[in-house]
């Protein structure tokens, strides 16, 4: 039987859905499932090192966005619930209490299982990551790359 | 001709978003096309049934967060447009002046149509819900299980 | 080989996701794949001609939704990074330092090469919108005709 594709396009930069992308690329590859995932816009935060944050040859803008924005995936925030702030934490707290491990864990999960990491050139070049600033698997690539893949995939979902 | 399947993840726990799942899910249907449903994380609040709400075997976090959260499709919030909290209330007013039938409606459509309704079991355990808070429909299954059936679906879309 | 199809439903109202939206589809066209978009809900926004509102024939709260909601792509928000407002001129200043064109030049490319477009039947008639109040490539169709196109693409995506 041939092998299976998912293609993922990981658009938001929020904790819960960085964490649907991944719990979806883990539980694929653990099916022997072919698995990319191409980061444009803010989904690019998720793959930024932490660490290696840079303001060299950047314009004042793009060093500002750069400080301004997430920095890897602890520091997303969620996309709801964010009830006077406590709606991360206490997810947090009960992903815990039931031994579900963190957004970083799948991260590395994923890193691990051989999950192809693509980042948008065009929000790259916009936004002014550097190749360095990110985690060392992810590929910059065009859109037209990006969808050549996906086009030919068993299933693709933008989150 | 092989019967076609339509394969949907609802993530989010908007009212409008909801509409837009169950209007598909509905409208495939009556072209006869297989349809499957996947709860997960703020999608859940859609299938709790308001009147089962229990706060037994719940950790403190557990039971704070199902009482703040939406019970069921008609406490669910706007995505957009909540305009000092009139958003809702006026596109609920323009839908019925165009006679067209509120969220519970295209649920209970759903239910009567055969429509697979099935819940994230990650997203179930760390929101400590319970099987017996949620319409009889639903069936608690892994990441795996959607993927798999997801994966020689013919169309997947994440909501 | 048989032509590629690429379907998405635009259900979002902003300007970041639609930029995403309409860059997949220059670049799919661009790869010769036949393209549809069908807006629905807040995704009509962005095929309103700015010129043309118009408010014969309208409820008070479609007149007030028609007048309260963004008119075409420059005035559709950002989803995130509304930092104090300064997120969209921020991004926009970005886009211009490194020559990526704006939302407008997407949508008049997408006219161009052929996109087809098309507009939910209930979301167009909840919000009272009018067919000469789109841009003249909009085809107003219901969700079963969607659904039927999208079910035989080679992919689909909920933007």
């Amino acid at each position: 039987m041939e092998k299976k594709k998912l293609n993922l396009l990981l658009f938001s930069g929020e904790y819960d859905k960085a964490l649907a992308a991944l719990i979806l690329a883990n539980s694929a590859r653990e099916l022997e499932v072919d698995v990319s995932i191409f980061f444009a816009f803010w989904g690019l935060f998720l793959v930024r090192d932490p660490e290696k944050f840079t303001t060299e040859d950047k314009s004042m803008y793009e060093k500002m966005f750069g400080m301004m924005t997430p920095k890897g995936p602890n520091e997303l925030p969620l996309s709801k619930m964010n009830f006077a702030g406590i709606g991360k934490e206490m997810l947090l707290e009960m992903m815990e209490e039931d031994d579900a491990p963190p957004l970083i864990a799948f991260l590395k999960g994923a890193q691990k299982k051989g999950v192809k990491f693509c980042a948008c050139k065009l929000s790259v070049d916009v936004m002014g990551f550097k190749q360095e600033e990110f985690i060392p698997e992810v590929k910059i690539m065009e859109a037209k790359e990006y969808l050549s893949d996906a086009l030919s995939s068993n299933m693709q979902l933008f989150i």
